[in-house]
């Protein structure tokens, strides 16, 4: 088999980058890109992706979470299947690429595939996710979880904000509760799962570079931390008499970010509220949220351990309480090693500067990590905006993303092909 | 005449106690002290103290601007008039001693002198100021403003929450707006000014001391500060890269209490907000504020030079911009030389620590600093609470605080004749 085609990226690229602008016209709201789960722009959307996908040669279904799949088939027998897949719902007011790109980048790779006889010895399935972002009804990554067979039936009774139930909306959309389990994939089937995804940060653009490869998405843990003090009048009382809550928290927030850096982590405080809040009475109370998130957990776990202890002698001194409530935990996945090997002599074969790197934003790519080797790729986007309508990539950069996915399967179908 | 009396301090001061209870049950609302300008409360107010002071062989009046004025007149043709005075009027909820301390403490010791025959070389004039909390009509110190001759005609047009105007509300309390010169003192005719006030700060107390002399009320800007980052997501900005304006403002906020003890003022930021506001994003501006007083306008304007010059450069480092906004601005007020002296030799000759310390709270003495010499005197009151129901005084604290101001007065009286 061939392991490089002459092709022309560029207007593959400019293809795509067509696809996702009329997909942006297919929206809940005039303005701006709105697409939830189960909606009638989700059923648009998977109408007008399969088409695309068809034109692509590939046999398409909507399962029974309402995911798109498109098939294109090996010629082996035995072939297991490669998904590659992403989103095709949306955040309101959303960006065009985010997670759309990861669906529309394939069916261009498969469309140049077979318009040049390439067969290869898996099948791929291409799968546009009817809900990662779990804007409709809370719960994210519903139609990943549907797919890797990990759905929660806990789920059903979830309300939107007309009060539909999940279940209600499955039979609005035409899809049958009862025969979710269907939706799952057989791991054994499986040979592993791939992902392209906007980087949604800005190391790709500060590196200079198009395309880089995920190590492993962040696990996070999310904390409402309380810290009370004692309001008092802000001309009475001393400095030295204090018991500012505020000052305690703004101790707090730099030991965060100081933290963060000594054990190679990312946290935030992205939320801060101050009480009484009047602007000549010293802070008696402040509530803040830390977002904290690694690619290894027993790392991240140790900085939270760091920060507590540290958290307590600041408060003890300013004699200040404190404490803290754990609002979310999601562990950290890592991409399969045989994977970013791959990926690292497909991008070298290219010419192109295989930059390593994590993602600490979650991706559908987590819903497999416990069925099948996953692996991504991040594609640059400008200052690192995403979940904006500012969210923008170019075509140049679609089409190294292009090459990368290309050379990807056909380096894969030759390792596949010897083992 | 005579410079010590015989009496019974403990008495007079349940005396003042069971006033001060007795006033609180003078509300707007049944539950709580809530007593405002020109309102009917205000009226039943000036009524009740009115009976205390003719009890006390006081003439009394109500003045042009609503203040109640009882006068223990001297029996010399050419005395001066001394003004002892503090407020009547409350915040919403309020404690029952912060102003009406002031007023019904000078009663107590004034119907004590008339009881005693005790004649002094000066008019004492008790006024029960108004308004000193600005509530009901936002600007502040009506009442000693009026006295003091200061009043501002922009005020005539101020609007109470029910759109009643401040010359409306004078109309309705049988007031003649145009008349309002006739409230103010000529200078000339003034020996001083002298308050007694709660402390309102915790000083007093942790110094294990019942009274305190006022070197001078602390003058104070305010200020809102914008901090300008720029927003990102928690999980896919490096921290090297981030322009989080929390940490800005939390390095603010902490410069803030080191330069106010560097430069010995008091500085406080009360109010914060921290927006986008949500959980899983970074920044991307902070609104905060700044409230800083010292009794040395030179020095507080000094330490704020100081902070803006440093809070440029933490914005600077981390790639944020920052502005600043004066939204209120008092000049400091001391308090005379003469009448420290007096007040150090009063306390000490009753064996009591002469404690001087400073007003870092507003009171009606400012408005008469350009007028007249001030004096104040503070009463300990419990863990530095005020503004809250929780204002709590002892009896034991305002029998010493009788002693001390009958014996300012007696002392103040030799020092007269001798002039």
């Amino acid at each position: 088999m061939q392991t490089s085609v002459a092709i022309d990226s560029h207007a593959m690229a400019e293809q795509i980058m067509a696809w996702c602008d009329e997909l942006a016209s297919i929206s809940a709201e005039s303005e701006g890109i709105h697409r939830f789960y189960l909606t009638p722009e989700h059923h648009a959307c998977n109408e007008r992706v399969a088409t695309w996908m068809r034109q692509a040669t590939m046999t398409t279904h909507v399962d029974q979470a309402g995911n798109l799949i498109g098939r294109y088939a090996s010629n082996q027998a035995d072939a297991k299947t490669l998904i590659i897949g992403s989103h095709l719902d949306t955040i309101p007011n959303a960006g065009r690429y985010d997670g759309i790109l990861g669906v529309l980048l394939p069916i261009a790779v498969i469309d140049l595939l077979q318009r040049q006889g390439i067969q290869l010895p898996f099948h791929i399935d291409v799968i546009g996710f009817g809900d990662e972002e779990g804007i409709r009804f809370g719960a994210t990554l519903l139609g990943s979880r549907a797919v890797a067979g990990t759905w929660d039936n806990n789920w059903w009774s979830l309300n939107d904000r007309a009060d539909t139930s999940l279940a209600q909306a499955f039979d609005q959309f035409g899809l049958d509760p009862d025969a979710i389990t269907q939706a799952a994939y057989a791991a054994e089937q499986l040979l592993g799962y791939l992902e392209v995804h906007i980087e949604q940060g800005p190391v790709l653009e500060q590196q200079g570079l198009p395309v880089g490869i995920v190590s492993a998405i962040a696990g996070a843990r999310r904390f409402q931390i309380d810290i009370e003090g004692q309001a008092g009048h802000a001309g009475t009382v001393p400095m030295t008499m204090r018991q500012d809550a505020l000052l305690g928290a703004s101790e707090a927030a730099l030991l965060i970010e100081q933290t963060a850096q000594k054990f190679g982590v990312v946290a935030t405080v992205g939320q801060l509220t101050c009480g009484p809040g009047a602007v000549n009475v010293i802070p008696g109370n402040v509530r803040f949220s830390l977002d904290i998130r690694s690619v290894d957990d027993a790392v991240r776990d140790e900085a939270i351990g760091h920060l507590q202890q540290q958290l307590e002698k600041i408060c003890h001194q300013r004699r200040l309480t404190c404490q803290w409530h754990q609002i979310h935990q999601a562990p950290a996945v890592k991409c399969a090693p045989w994977w970013l090997e791959l990926q690292q002599q497909t991008m070298a074969s290219l010419a192109l500067k295989p930059l390593v790197l994590m993602s600490g934003a979650g991706h559908d790519a987590m819903a497999f990590a416990d069925m099948t080797d996953i692996a991504m790729y991040f594609v640059r986007c400008k200052g690192g905006i995403s979940h904006h309508p500012d969210e923008s990539i170019t075509s140049a950069d679609v089409a190294v993303a292009f090459d990368t996915l290309l050379e990807t399967l056909l380096q894969l179908g030759q390792q596949t092909q010897a083992n």
